[in-house]
């Protein structure tokens, strides 16, 4: 599946770091369940609608932030050791994946 | 928090819909706590980018498939009693934050 | 290229309705050439990138209004007339393609 | 309306460079006075949209073309004087508009 040009990014995220993002992703997971419960108690179709919006808003958020350092970092190393272009063309297909 | 017009489907959705739905968010939750392993491990960012992406597009698909119910039966009926602009408005506003 | 239902929307536009969102078009198609002398004068990506975004943003606003203008006539009549399914299904395709 | 970081790119586009984006901007401007006849000859809403999802695909298309080069050169060009995350960031920023 993974034909990435790295297994880690090239500065590793601190704990803080993986706790802040970990801590967004649990609340996404719950939002996730808490559809899961309209969803079962038959809520109407719109609420159900605005609650996936908040979700998908949210996602796209940590995947921003993920993107944000991702650039500072990974494809910055990259620029600076002359090896930019593959980095930042890797960088565009995820960005046009993402803004489907 | 709400002010929709309405509290629950027009028509109850079954048992049989409500598990598929829950079912595909239920896989939706996993793969939202495989970004967070994922961000434990110290995985590379586009890895879990192209991750956030494929949550992201699930969560449409639901979102769709919700929607077309919705239109299919809430829309439909308000249509059918003369009552539809209502709920098309509100359609559209959800449509509307939806494809942000 | 098209095996959409119909040729043309169930209410007829009026000369009002049309000339409302051709004089928008025509703010549109004025932006997209804006763009062109943006790009032979040398100008900054980032502002180029802001007024791409600008006119996305209006286009999606002109579908909109032409979606909401499609269910309160042709998919409301066809809902009237028994046959709402086939035009819902053809609504969703495009919904799908637009939130792109 | 504009506080960007420049006036333009750090590396001036070619006249070839200029040329094939402007291109590309002029077919979109058919497209969009192609949405114009469409209006007047009052043809059917759903083969309107996707005349506008299809314009927005192909503006798309040019932003991420506009935005690779920007990384290349100017983002690039900010890092290797060790001034990137201020580009970075506006580069964020217009990301974050474009994706919605």
């Amino acid at each position: 599946m993974t034909d990435s040009l790295h297994q880690h990014p090239s500065k590793p995220r601190s704990n803080d770091e993986k706790q802040a993002v970990v801590n967004r992703l649990k609340r996404i997971e719950g939002q996730v369940r808490g559809i899961q419960k309209m969803i079962d108690e038959d809520r109407y179709c719109v609420d159900i609608l605005v609650q996936i919006s908040a979700i998908n808003a949210a996602l796209k958020k940590v995947g921003f932030s993920i993107t944000e350092r991702h650039i500072k970092h990974c494809v910055s190393d990259a620029i600076l050791s002359g090896e930019g272009d593959q980095t930042i063309e890797e960088l565009m297909d995820v960005m046009k994946q993402f803004s489907k």
